[in-house]
């Protein structure tokens, strides 16, 4: 029986993979603007999770949506190369003990200390890049990507994550938080160690710029027609929010 | 290629999915002691999580163990019958917004309010009993077990998971914060709703030792060979703390 046919013949899960990995993210920015994590009120423009329902209920949330996140991906289509056991495996990877916890854990442990650019290299790593990676190499999973071009995905991914982060911080600096949609200048206030506080704002932009130039590098073998991954690192590097 | 030399000849893994479920139940407690859930200080005798690590590395501790759980079923070894796709469905139902934190919105919701018994068995259903039931689910499904003595096992684990409840609930009225562990008289302090508090200790011990003779006749189709499992449902009826 071939992979299609064992799900229903509906093909590729690109999506049903995507809302997986979107279910961690949004879990993370839940639990991340907790009081005793960045304490933030504001998220996407709106009250955070906590602000409206109650610490209680933003802890539940969060926790709900990790547990989803594997439900959904448990039960994708697999392909003739990679199963569900391999989705699942990837997203525990990601958002487990060595990689998004590690960098939130460090990120936290930071605050108001003077850190190295190795150590924010560590962060950034875990904390962004890695559900980065994840994300474009879930995508390549369902589309049966083989390994040459799901290890091309995976350096995509790492650089992209960087470059995603570092701008991320520069525009804390740079922008209000009506353009961001949650709160500006927080990094400065509580301290946190950023591209721009460690090594300046011109530094960190051409960091940025180098970074993407590494991503757009790793797509060489998909000769050209990863036009909308090519975009993707383009519009990160140029947003104004 | 037989399924224990999937795994390397290793054959059951009973213990790995059981800490698997011991994953669960350790991040569930860590997050119930929160200051937004149950705000408790105590817990197995010692200080809680986020009273030693404070409340920030306490939700990161729990969202690592949840994540953890699933990353230890996925690598469980498949029997004839059951796969890690299983494993991992198993846990998710469990753990997800239908059952865990259903019963524990629920739970928080319910405080400080007046509560009938058909509320109090929906929280102690998806509370306590699911993960109890998840529990011998898994280590029936990593002894191959049949539709017929899955089923078994489903149906003790659901009365053994509400006697469980029942009986801790008793414990918190009738018994002492050093007997337990955990802080005592919890319950009535912050008016939660239980079997003492909704139908009296007299009338919640009887409720403990019926739904415990139901486990007991759940465990019929294993002919009396399921002597473990008939000494779990007796020492949670009988034990002290």
């Amino acid at each position: 029986m071939a992979a299609a046919e064992a799900c229903g013949g509906r093909g590729s899960d690109s999506l049903v993979l995507g809302s997986a990995v979107e279910c961690i993210h949004t879990y993370s920015l839940i639990h991340d603007d907790l009081p005793g994590m960045d304490d933030d009120d504001l998220r996407r423009g709106k009250p955070t999770n906590h602000i409206v329902y109650g610490e209680g209920i933003a802890v539940l949330a969060g926790d709900a949506l990790l547990t989803l996140a594997f439900d959904i991906a448990n039960q994708a289509c697999p392909t003739n190369r990679y199963k569900q056991n391999d989705y699942v495996g990837e997203l525990a990877k990601t958002a487990g003990h060595a990689q998004l916890i590690a960098g939130q854990v460090a990120d936290l442990e930071g605050e108001g200390k003077p850190v190295t650019r190795a150590q924010l290299r560590y962060i950034h790593e875990r904390k962004t890049s890695a559900l980065l990676t994840c994300s474009v190499r879930l995508g390549g999973m369902s589309a049966n990507a083989t390994p040459r071009r799901l290890q091309a995905l995976t350096d995509f991914g790492y650089h992209v994550g960087l470059a995603f982060q570092v701008i991320d911080d520069i525009l804390d600096v740079t922008q209000s938080s009506e353009q961001l949609g949650k709160t500006a200048g927080k990094d400065v206030a509580v301290q946190k160690a950023t591209y721009p506080s460690v090594l300046g704002l011109a530094k960190s932009q051409k960091i940025a710029a180098q970074l993407t130039a590494k991503a757009y590098a790793a797509l060489k073998p998909f000769n050209g027609k990863a036009v909308a991954l090519e975009a993707l690192a383009d519009y990160l590097l140029k947003r104004d929010h």
